[in-house]
């Protein structure tokens, strides 16, 4: 946990500017969840600018939720920046498997760029893995969703992506997990009732973008840390949506709110975080 | 009321994928209000997935809010297949009788496309109809009000509309009219407090979009029940506000909460539908 | 305080219609502070519409929050319109000093256009005033901070930019202060947290293109009006939070509740504004 303490206490003392290239249905959230976790955010997505921008970001978000053609070549002069001055990228692949241009377009940024953290539901990281997926839409195929027993599966394939991409996999779902090739923790925060919320994926890549970009040198704790933080956060939301009687939309601002109150202190006290002991 | 039990029987049990081309004022919240019905929404307005996304739809919004001219392109091509594979399409003309731009692609849209719905305020719905407004920005005007007096003359003119179209037309206000070519009913549900709320009328489209994916072959009905549901929820939403001495923004957030909860129960006991007779 | 009545007064009865070419990040709230003022938003950032749109409006706003190259002759050409009619214009730089694209496209705006109000942080406006800053992201910077002891000294700079500019200069921060070439004024409204909510510099700039725009004769005093009704609305979200014991995004929402109910009476009970004098 001592590790755990010196990820937040780093957050509060850098205020990490994120650099967010990004989709625009959840992008006010995504700014709003970022200086909540206290960072500083910038959405720019012009090719005259996207690279000087990202030169001073400690972190930067390409989240393809709105892809178009024209932001793919931002897409790819910003993250090669970062590769190049080592600030760490989180991919989103948001609705990967539902087209031939984002399943090209992730192809292409796969190759041309590295990335730190790689986030998405399990139709999304399915599809990446083995170019295998039964997604429609943005939202998890429910004969893909993470069970107990479909874990070990799940594992392995998350170890071979981490392995071929060379980033951290994160798989949002009932449970999380959370891989590089090596080691794999299972974070069991969280409520259903995110996925019912539009833009909480997008969100969890944020909060994961600010941790990071506040420990470049410490990827995978950190994104365990912003994940489960943002499971608990999903937790004590809904806790007090049932005293007030409220719904989904108020549940949404919720979450934000209390990712302005987390501390290590919040976190050490609700974190579910197991290691997954694997062999495979 | 049996046919709409079956309505939102078919809402629950096929969670309908909702392909959006729409503006970016509104769209986090018509994304959410998709979800909270039970849909399942994606914005998507690259000319090279557009086609592909509608395919697996089961219904598409294209609404012209925030309008550019590459975005028309990609109107038509999704439209153009959707019309192909039978997915219904609801129209949202943003704003038409603003500006030439706005009236000359909604000639050729509907020129080039069919709709299942329409869906306006008084002056846009009278703009389409007779080409003559006095529409200036995006809400309805005051001398275009619908009132009692005017509501002969009002559904005499959607009649008309619908036939022209082949669509239903839908016109929200004090009270909403929802007309095919035979058959016209009017909603006395809402609060006026909607029309001091951005995007209330889009998020109305996201309902429409829901209950019509999901009961093609009743679009009439569904659309009634769409536009009763939105009412309601705003109803029930102005109820809960005064309790808390709120405002505005909470209330927006209120209406989302409420789509959440709706259901067959509810819509029964709350519905305010009237079948409107007429001759002409 | 009767000049400001009267402000007011034209608010409630003109219904001023602002044309906003906007960020894609706090543009629903934009929108949504407009209406609850009192005012109507018209979101139109095309070419092929921007110069129709501006006509029949009664301000409006140009802000760079997520710049692209292609709006920038719309913004130009709405703009020159504007100047034609004598439509107010609030320019908000976000970001400027961040990048040579962003600073480049101020220099531009700021040669071709004229601008009632200009309205910054402080890193933003020292970046216009001397063509240096410490701008990082589009927060200001700590060492930029307004402080007592700093006062005089922005005060100079801002009046030098004014008589420069020909516009009205405002600087948000811990105080506000609106100057003309000779008139100075700081508002002591307003609570910390605001730098917490994204947006909240934007949404002032809307307010300020209402006020303004329904006093078209009198903007420095419906800058310096719309300055302190933000604040003051920001006192009072902040109030009902605590007894809510809520968080930064029903912070958000309560703010854009307060401007729902402001009026002069509100205004003039909590105002803090003070003439500054000074001889320089």
């Amino acid at each position: 946990m001592k590790q755990f303490a010196k990820i937040f206490d780093n957050m509060q003392t850098k205020v990490p500017l994120v650099h967010f290239i990004t989709n625009y249905v959840s992008v006010n959230d995504c700014a709003n969840i970022t200086l909540a976790i206290g960072g500083s955010p910038i959405m720019a997505d012009d090719i005259h600018e996207a690279e000087q921008i990202v030169t001073s970001a400690s972190a930067l978000v390409i989240n393809i939720g709105t892809l178009n053609a024209q932001t793919v070549e931002v897409m790819l002069a910003a993250g090669k920046q970062a590769n190049k001055l080592k600030i760490p990228i989180i991919l989103d692949p948001v609705g990967v498997g539902t087209s031939e241009f984002r399943n090209k377009t992730i192809e292409t940024l796969m190759k041309e760029l590295d990335f730190s953290v790689i986030k998405g539901n399990i139709s999304e990281i399915k599809f990446l893995s083995d170019g295998i997926s039964s997604t429609i839409g943005v939202d998890a195929r429910s004969k893909d969703l993470l069970t107990e027993e479909t874990m070990e599966e799940t594992v392995v394939l998350l170890k071979k992506l981490s392995r071929m991409a060379g980033s951290v996999i994160v798989v949002t779902g009932k449970h999380d997990i959370i891989a590089s090739s090596k080691e794999v923790f299972v974070v069991r925060n969280g409520n259903p009732m995110m996925g019912r919320v539009t833009g909480t994926g997008c969100m969890c890549g944020a909060v994961i973008a600010c941790l990071v970009g506040a420990n470049p040198k410490n990827v995978l704790k950190s994104t365990v840390a912003a994940v489960s933080s943002m499971g608990i956060c999903g937790e004590l939301a809904f806790d007090k949506l049932k005293k007030s009687d409220g719904g989904l939309n108020t549940y949404r601002s919720l979450i934000i709110d209390y990712i302005g109150k987390i501390d290590f202190d919040n976190f050490n006290k609700y974190q579910k975080i197991e290691c997954y002991m694997t062999d495979r």
